[in-house]
């Protein structure tokens, strides 16, 4: 008997493209294993992996926030209370004692939507975010953004002329998640020379154009602060988008998971688009995503997060927990995650000082880390980069020479995807190149993460690297 | 705007049906917030969650197993083994510093695969216990099984002719996977009067109805020991099932979730398809799927699991990488659960009398509990039950009066959800109806687990109940 083809599956396992994973990511893990071997003749020591926003990652070691912790192993083992009296601080004890009521223990499933009770934590959190009010019931708790930003595109891909506008360059989970339930992405430009700000008649042609081919366009996706941009919205953007969905008859779905990744002093603060809905009165279906695996928490590997559903019917939302309930439940790992995430440590109680010292520090190393890559990549020749204030990343444009151009399609690679290999052969830096998240024609990019410790040393290796390639290859002739 | 209407969303959203989390379940949810009104005027003062195997949930309280608790309190704050000395074994701690050494902060992404040590962890228990070797890069560490299961049916969907083979009755993740993947469901029927055993000969009967209709079948699921039935395949029927799979070129997808929940003495031991499989050097692709929500550790709300390929080709499993990396990797609490349940304390050490304690404690509390449920339901008029050696469940059938058809129908339920409705209504007891599962045409069944600590008095409400229907209702006329 032949053994399971690759041709005899379903054809989205092709189709599917996920490039913070992909090929780059595959051969850092190799190099990883090789480093292993004393006899490895690299010319470096260690992999960094740029290549995705996982700040407590080996080597990164960005420190978890004590409280969460503290919270979470408590949840774990109750008995420690009074086994080890006095090591967990009082408003941990009293926290864990309300969770544990609530709960009870967290080896059980919980309620598919999520624990009742850490809902409600959301929905304050989310009032006093916006000053409008927020519903328990329309909040699903999931395991990471990921995972309801793949329900929520499914729902809404209704057939197959469905599409979905997806801002370019976008985090690839999209054109993946569409991929995946065969809708069509409709892509819409960010304006790289104006900071990467979303011009929202750029997202009207896509429309337009869209229709022309005979896609309905379902939904918008906005990221804000943006992957890979770091841009934030201002709020007459943010109106503007509403008013196009409004017109448009458009769910609008609001990856806002970098909400609290905002490092430069002189920007304004971060808008929810449920505060903009809100406060139009609009009736935009409007899904606002968030997570505890950036911000300050950096708490990938709970796997925790929630959904926002505003102008959702009780029939969609039903509806909607039926498809949630056959999975279960997201973990109780990342749920309590959430809870300590919405409802950091009151000022005055015992782990408000250490939370505010380590949320502060998080917050500063970031800040400073992004500043100095962005001001020494710009002093490269051939690398222009947007100092953008929000999330965890920084995506360079490299202007490329013919000669760099045709290396690359020579070895069979996308000039960009080449860049980025010889930079992870002789650094071991990875990164992802752009085109795994879109750029415009004959464009290249790519995205590092600003998550290394040692910055001087890692600018260093880039610069290095850059300015080797730069002697090989020649300058970018004028475009 | 209108808003989002129901009809204009993925049709997959209304055909997915998943009873288990269904109408029952939801009433018993509304029942359990009404009890809190002290006015209450209820017949019952608590709801007991039969309806889903979740041993750990409040009023059920199966406590966890220590020493997984104690493992993952400590990876949560590390800190501890020095701020409370003494107050984890020996072993603990040791298993804590090597699970470290491996990951890392349990805050970070891991492999989308899972932990390679933990993968490692996984292939030595099954050499273990099958005696063939096992590959670590051949297993996926998934957010319980339903994860898993969900993934490899959409990769066996490869068009809308692709059909699987699901017993019946199944456990409905399979029809609820199958209708969200619009794949087939093609039904083969396990023998209720033979101890629920599987007929190789329903499912020969049920590749050739399938055929005739033009649906190809792809897979063929085994729940093994069976869910709902408890059933415990022979190593003669798995041969047959695995020649079946050879001559009809099918994947086989083995169900072996409840492979250490054996609760009768005289019972054969749990044979692996794996096994088989290997043992007949067969070339059939096998898709094991273990979990750590069932079990002795019962770890519902930690989300771990995960499955083994055998016969599947690198490039499928690198398909299968990048579909999973999507979603980054599954929730690091449950990879470290999955670690501790393969690789238990081993004799000698400091945790392991406890360990042996209390899982010895939870296999013989589920022996007692379902063998006085089973002859229990057995004597009441009109009840009939397989006393099955394996899960957590009984699938009792009841046999019911043409009155009490009629008035079923009149209230526009199938009878076994009125039957079913009725027993919440009275006693707070929640279970799942068999249409829920699947039964044979104008047979009714209900399935309940077997996790109540208070046999005596939970089995006392359902008899009660139940001689009250027939006094009601009277007794089932000849079939």
């Amino acid at each position: 008997m032949p053994p399971l083809s690759t041709d005899d599956i379903n054809p989205t396992f092709h189709t599917v493209q996920y490039a913070v994973r992909g090929e780059l990511a595959i051969k850092a893990e190799a190099l990883r294993d090789e480093l292993k071997r004393p006899d490895h003749g690299l010319p470096f020591d260690k992999v960094i992996s740029s290549n995705i926003g996982n700040p407590q990652q080996k080597g990164l070691d960005q420190p978890p926030i004590t409280f969460t912790r503290q919270v979470a192993a408590l949840m774990e083992w109750p008995e420690l209370a009074t086994l080890a009296p006095g090591v967990f601080p009082e408003d941990v004890v009293e926290r864990v004692r309300e969770l544990r009521e609530e709960i009870g223990s967290i080896g059980a499933y919980s309620h598919s939507q999520g624990v009742p009770f850490i809902r409600k934590s959301v929905a304050k959190f989310i009032e006093a975010r916006d000053g409008y009010p927020a519903d328990p019931d329309h909040i699903f708790l999931t395991g990471g953004a990921s995972a309801g930003v793949s329900l929520l595109i499914s729902m809404l891909i209704s057939s197959p002329t469905s599409g979905i506008l997806i801002p370019i360059p976008q985090y690839p989970l999209y054109t993946a998640t569409l991929a995946q339930h065969k809708g069509h992405a409709i892509p819409y430009h960010l304006d790289e020379t104006r900071s990467w700000s979303t011009p929202v008649a750029s997202i009207e042609e896509a429309i337009v154009d869209a229709k022309k081919d005979g896609i309905v366009p379902k939904g918008l996706v906005v990221i804000n602060p943006g992957n890979p941009t770091g841009a934030l919205l201002d709020e007459e953007t943010q109106e503007e988008i509403v008013k196009l969905c409004e017109k448009n008859n458009i769910v609008l779905l609001a990856d806002e998971v970098y909400q609290d990744n905002l490092h430069l002093r002189n920007t304004h603060p971060f808008t929810s688009f449920k505060k903009i809905v809100s406060a139009r009165k609009s009736t935009v279906p409007l899904v606002s995503f968030h997570s505890i695996s950036k911000g300050v928490s950096g708490e990938c590997g709970r796997r925790g997060g929630y959904f926002e559903l505003t102008n959702f019917s009780p029939e969609l939302i039903a509806l909607l927990y039926k498809m949630v309930s056959v999975n279960l439940c997201p973990p109780l790992s990342g749920q309590i995650g959430v809870d300590t995430m919405v409802r950091p440590p009151a000022p005055g109680s015992a782990s408000h000082p250490q939370w505010k010292k380590e949320t502060e520090t998080v917050h500063s190393a970031l800040a400073s880390r992004t500043s100095i890559m962005a001001s020494r990549l710009n002093a490269l020749p051939g690398v222009s980069v947007v100092a953008s204030p929000g999330a965890l990343y920084l995506y360079p444009r490299i202007h490329l020479s013919y000669a760099a151009i045709k290396a690359a399609e020579e070895a069979g690679k996308a000039p960009d995807a080449f860049y980025a290999l010889a930079l992870l052969d002789q650094t071991g830096i990875c990164v992802v190149p752009g085109s795994g998240f879109g750029q415009k024609e004959g464009e290249w990019h790519y995205r590092l993460t600003c998550l290394c410790p040692g910055v001087d040393e890692y600018v260093g290796k880039l610069e290095k690297f850059h300015l080797d390639w730069v002697k090989k290859y020649g300058m970018a002739e004028k475009q």
